[in-house]
């Protein structure tokens, strides 16, 4: 017998991964969990029959959701992840001796105790002393705080259901209150091939919610649907390109496999379809 | 009723796509040959079962192929493109106005014959005057050709069967051979995800062929195993990053949809693992 776990990435596209073990399906209050082992990415965390990372490629997503705007800030201390509650996020935030506290808001806390349970090298860091984990909707966790954070990650799922409304103006302008002067904001904004319409309208929420400016980045993360995948850093001073840290990211770079200095610059290089359709 | 084509991509994983219509079945004398319309990315060819293009991200694989090594060689007059029969990189040789001859070697007739009546933006360039098609395979036309070409494409399918002889040190000895003293060789070279070991092999290959130097730089093809496509760009000469030209670049923007100078840069910058593991 073979076993697929299939999912419909759009109405018209499918991705399949052969499956040696279901290791957990379970339905949590906010969705349906499962992982599996596959053959060709190893372990796969999917919510509601989504795939949400797997051993093989979060590497990947995790790195670059963290290091550029880790390596603009000019002193980041104190960093807050919205979502993510697998703890990838967090453990490239560990990186950092310069991080004081680091804090992880995530509304599903069995999804943190299935990362922590089946996902050893990727929630690694969530116990850490540094770290503290809240399980609360971010919306709610952030609502008043003010200038409490220096970097903040939204490693939010798809736009659908309960995470909608992080994809809003009214919560970037509270991230933006949450942050520091030199506050940066990270939003992980889906693909910017088959998602065009909602990229191009996550960077005019953050311009509307007060950030002097708003970057969008990609990478290649072949798991999720299109394949191309980008996120959004959103300043209210340093630039990604001209306030980069250079000695700070190779400084990092012995615990790395994916991302440089080059990989930075490389990654703010959008192709023309995507200047011109989405951030023109 | 649902129709889909899927690609197991690997033993492990599979890709998707519901389909319109199937426009083309057939079989030539080298593999099975269909065109089907696709809900996600347009027509859709695939030989042997495996996806060669798609309207919808065709522009990337093709403007990637050819446009990095163009825009380094100091003056690309004469172009030959080994295998990638529909068309797609000879179109997009074709927008530079130095170009004064463009061959086209693909081993299967009714591959182009296709291409030319179900993906005419694709093909559009083949009916050019400057244009020569020769039907015949990619080792046997090159064989003993001296300096006769700036610029050499090797656009190739995956290394099973027939094209196997493209990935090796001799094929390579003769593109060597066949290229002016200044003279750039771009080959595709698979998944850096998925691949690795033939993508470090190509490298070996082409230095022991005589290469001054092999380089290579990637990007995302969404319908491709791994979705992390790379090309390895091997030199007698010119390099790709410190001679090339902004001008010429810039000349052709108005009609490109992925590539330009900053792409160009970043798609150099190689993730650690992809350095660490492959060109290590």
């Amino acid at each position: 017998m073979e076993l697929w776990f299939k999912e419909r990435q759009t109405p018209g596209l499918e991705i399949g991964f052969k499956v040696k073990e279901t290791l957990l399906r379970g339905r949590s209050p906010f969705q349906e969990i499962a992982v599996v082992e596959t053959f060709q990415y190893g372990r796969l965390l999917a919510l509601d029959g989504m795939v949400m990372t797997t051993e093989a490629d979060e590497f990947i997503y995790h790195e670059m959701i963290v290091h550029p705007a880790m390596c603009t800030h000019p002193r980041p201390r104190r960093i807050l992840v919205v979502g993510g509650g697998d703890g990838g996020a967090i453990r490239e935030v560990l990186r950092y001796p310069t991080v004081e506290k680091a804090v992880l808001c995530e509304i599903d806390r069995e999804v943190v105790e299935a990362s922590k349970r089946f996902f050893p090298t990727i929630s690694s860091g969530l116990d850490h002393s540094l770290v503290t984990v809240v399980y609360e909707d971010g919306m709610t966790f952030i609502k008043g705080k003010e200038g409490e954070f220096d970097v903040l990650i939204v490693d939010s799922p798809d736009p659908v259901g309960p995470a909608e409304s992080l994809y809003q103006a009214g919560f970037y302008a509270e991230c933006h209150q949450a942050l520091g002067p030199e506050g940066i904001l990270v939003v992980q904004s889906e693909s910017p091939l088959l998602h065009q319409e909602l990229v191009a309208s996550i960077r005019r929420n953050l311009l509307e919610a007060g950030f002097r400016e708003a970057l969008f980045y990609w990478a290649v993360v072949p798991t999720y649907p299109g394949a191309m995948w980008c996120w959004a850093l959103a300043t209210k001073g340093p630039h990604p390109l001209n306030d980069f840290n250079s000695e700070r990211c190779r400084s990092i770079q012995p615990s790395l496999k994916y991302y440089n200095e080059a990989v930075h610059r490389g990654a703010f290089a959008l192709p023309n379809f995507f200047k011109n359709k989405i951030t023109g």
